[in-house]
């Protein structure tokens, strides 16, 4: 989809907002939308389709939280909207469209997995305006991998994908069960799944804000969640943010593979004063070993402006 | 992770492999693994970290079908690696690691989902090397966004993957059902999902190569599922390649919010003779089409080697 390369047409049909579109340069013939996975939280898991759209977008859809992790991929003269009028009528994503924008509305995730855009796509489709769905890496299975917890192996391939809310229904299974929203009541996640005739032994692992610089993990089992949270010292007053949970007898393994949350300097935020040039490189360094680099080049390296300053520093030592 | 940048160290504790780093420029003073999920076929769905991993690595392991489709964004210098004996014995990645190389080892989809990864993770962990773990696009919610089927609804907030090896000990329950490896029997899965207590009528889709050029979706109900692929042409002699299944309501869906089969060109092979600079344009509105361009620069606009040939040619007229 490439709609700066496609040929101008008149803007006969709508006539306000195609007569807008048109004071601009290269605006595509027809516009189009793309509902596009923004994957969990880390931005280097945005698919490169999905960059690649963010490029061409001229209107970007998505909650601010969203927005925001990708602000660096879309265009400068773009409009940013919230998505929570655009949830409430997906009409107006179509709306858009037909006043030859190209439209691209982010999800968290992925937007076929607890997300609705089904309905977005849906009043495409019936819209007769060009749609296309770029799957996202979702919460659910990243979150495990960034907390090291495989979700399947030899001996168990089944992954069921719920939120918290489905829980007092799941009955007792093997294979892995994934829980999102856990947030609300990790403690009650225990007690309705021991109701529901899982062992009190079942291991359980609960990751909040995964693939983030805030993420943190704790182990525990279904029977003891509630005094396995204190020992780790997470209450509800120090726990913020989203959460997975994983139950299954892969959890055991999370302490020897956990790779994201155990780096040296995971979740540091360290200030980076070198000028603008050297400071890329100590970044990067610094990604590498978890840590936040927050470049301040406060420090610029010049030439003197004129000799005298040079051979007054020379003099003066 | 820039091991570029990293600072040269002497290479004391393996002097084979040392050596031999040492001989190039810009190694990494410690070598590293990443586990990369490559997502489920289209190059799109590759995640930019990824792409970022596999332009830094040295050596890439991964089965041939997964290294051509990303051979673009692998360095030329790099070698590339068969997975095979690397599945059968994770530390020769450790040993490669140790021979200061930058290893990506590729996995179809996500590493910890129906993939091995963990024990290549454990290795690495065990022998004290550096690793990571990326995440890719699962087959198993890609292949629905690209057939046009939610997993999820406001109803319906239960999704289970399994393997379709796992069919036969699959009670009957609410929500999306996603089997993978369903080539081997699509028939035989809609006979166990009934004798199991599925209703004759729930729906099944089953889509083949999904989210290639190949791709294509047969939509069928548990109770009919040999007549429906007779219908619609589909036999063991014709459906080559991996297929995922989806039962559930959402395949419903299907048939409005196909989006990518239905493209006007979808998976029409289409020859593009024209100049280099003219082929990049071309190409792209043929992708957008879902066409898959064959660029052959036949055709070149060059000045007159010498002025006489243009006055013949103007002269000739």
């Amino acid at each position: 989809m490439n709609p700066t390369s496609a040929t101008q047409k008149s803007d006969k049909k709508d006539g306000k907002a195609g007569g807008k579109a048109a004071s601009r340069q290269a605006k595509p013939a027809a516009g189009w939308v793309a509902l596009v996975g923004a994957g969990p939280g880390d931005e280097g898991l945005l698919t490169v389709r999905a960059a690649q759209l963010l490029a061409q977008a001229d209107l970007v859809v998505a909650a601010p939280s969203i927005s925001e992790r990708v602000a660096h991929l879309i265009r400068p003269d773009a409009t940013v909207a919230d998505s929570e009028p655009f949830s409430q009528d997906p009409r107006l994503l179509v709306k858009a469209a037909r006043g030859r924008q190209a439209v691209v509305r982010l999800f968290s995730g992925d937007p076929f997995m607890f997300c609705n855009a089904a309905a977005d796509a849906a009043a495409c489709a019936k819209a007769r305006v060009t749609f296309e769905i770029v799957p996202g890496v979702p919460a659910a299975t990243a979150v495990p991998v960034y907390a090291g917890i495989p979700l399947t192996s030899d001996a168990n391939s089944d992954v069921r994908i719920i939120h918290a809310a489905e829980v007092s229904r799941m009955s007792a299974g093997p294979g892995t069960l994934v829980i999102l929203g856990a947030e609300t009541g990790p403690a009650d996640l225990g007690k309705m799944l021991v109701a529901a005739g899982w062992a009190e032994s079942t291991p359980l692992a609960i990751t909040w804000n995964g693939t983030t610089t805030d993420q943190y993990t704790v182990q525990c089992t279904l029977g003891s969640v509630t005094a396995d949270l204190k020992a780790a010292g997470v209450s509800m007053l120090t726990a913020h943010g989203p959460a997975v949970a994983v139950v299954g007898d892969g959890v055991a393994a999370q302490r020897a593979l956990s790779w994201f949350e155990t780096k040296p300097l995971f979740g540091w935020r360290v200030l980076v004063p070198r000028t603008k040039e050297q400071a890329e490189e100590v970044s990067d360094l610094l990604r590498a070993r978890g840590a936040v680099p927050e470049q301040v080049p406060t420090i610029a390296v010049e030439p003197p402006r004129t000799p005298q300053q040079m051979e007054r520093a020379v003099k003066g030592l």
